[in-house]
């Protein structure tokens, strides 16, 4: 699987996809992310990306050309199953958005900055408009790092353990089990005594009615 | 205003504070992030933080000893506001979430990874468990990350004009308005007339409805 990744901010994203799960993907052949330049598509001689907002107002506006001219030059490479503006006006984002966008093949992805892109790329080019939370950030960057995490730990042979994306929370809406490692006393505060028991049966009873006791009491809406 | 991260892949987090508004809010000196390496609080000798879950099931479990280390020699430095843990089954994050971190003056924010944290540390130190949304990605780096952005960019002097965050999306419960620059005409793909009019009454009107027409199309749940 593919992702393209157009920003203001390349260098942003550097450390995010060369760590960890991400970065094993890559290196497995699994997964490729690329990130481009947005200022190197801008025609202007000062490499702008932005411009004043017509009406007026604070901040500044992402300009047509230069997302156009990047995002028409990587379609002329490729076909896009979708191509994703991260925004916080977009439909929040979750397991089964990522489960679904997990089995395309190449997916662009616009961060935006400053007060939001020019309204007229969104109807040109964008297929979808995701937004992580409803909360604001400084640009998509981040977001588009959350987005492209989500869906790579879902990819066959990304996770070393395959049942461990499917057991994850969400997966099945529930919230998962409090877990315990050793020591089983750390200064008087014991793990429960079933899990030492050994026996699968009640354990696998046990995590089940914890999951659901704490989606109860912290997210009743999973349940419904 | 200081943050204390305490995580695995310290490195992951390099590039996103050292770009944009988390840059220069540093830089100002109104904001200080400190990433701790927890490695560097283990005291076994293979400087391990995880170990097997009492239980069995998939993934490893992220033991109490590095933890409690590295949170209790913080918290012998200074007084913490909250100490935070990053994890899918705590509260969603939301704008105003955002606005009351962002009073206070040291947040500790622990990242976990694997299958989670030993259920102890949680009773033992964490005063509030943040969601980012209703997803699972590989470890509380970015969700951490997005936290800090999140609140950072709402402390005074942080924003060169101090009216961006106020008008962002989720500040006033509705969705920005779509949003315009040059050229007025791209392709025949023309900018809103009334944009352009200089009438500045009828253009705040214009964008007041805009805003309320997306949030009542996309966001009907904000409107209540």
């Amino acid at each position: 699987m593919r992702f393209d990744i157009i920003s203001v901010l390349p260098g942003l994203l550097e450390s995010p996809f060369a760590h960890s799960i991400l970065q094993r993907a890559q290196t497995k052949g699994l997964v490729e992310i690329v990130v481009h330049n947005l200022r190197d598509y801008s025609t202007n001689k000062h490499r702008n990306v932005d411009d004043y907002p017509y009406g007026g107002g604070s901040g500044m506006v992402m300009s047509i050309q230069p997302f156009a001219a990047c995002i028409e030059s990587l379609q002329a490479e490729r076909k896009y199953d979708e191509v994703i503006f991260m925004t916080p006006d977009g439909v929040t984002l979750n397991q089964s958005t990522a489960n679904e966008l997990s089995l395309g093949e190449n997916i662009l992805i616009l961060c935006g900055h400053y007060k939001g892109i020019d309204q007229r790329i969104r109807d040109l080019y964008v297929t979808r408009e995701i937004s992580i939370g409803d909360y604001v950030v400084s640009g998509g960057e981040l977001p588009a790092a959350i987005l492209v995490d989500s869906i790579v730990r879902l990819i066959p042979g990304v996770l070393s353990d395959e049942t461990s994306a499917l057991s994850d929370s969400f997966q099945d809406d529930l919230l998962d089990a409090p877990v315990y490692t050793r020591p089983a006393d750390w200064k008087g505060l014991k793990v429960p005594e079933i899990l030492l028991s050994g026996d699968e049966a009640k354990i696998h009873n046990w995590l089940h009615e914890k999951a659901l006791e704490r989606t109860t009491e912290r997210r009743p809406d999973l349940l419904k």
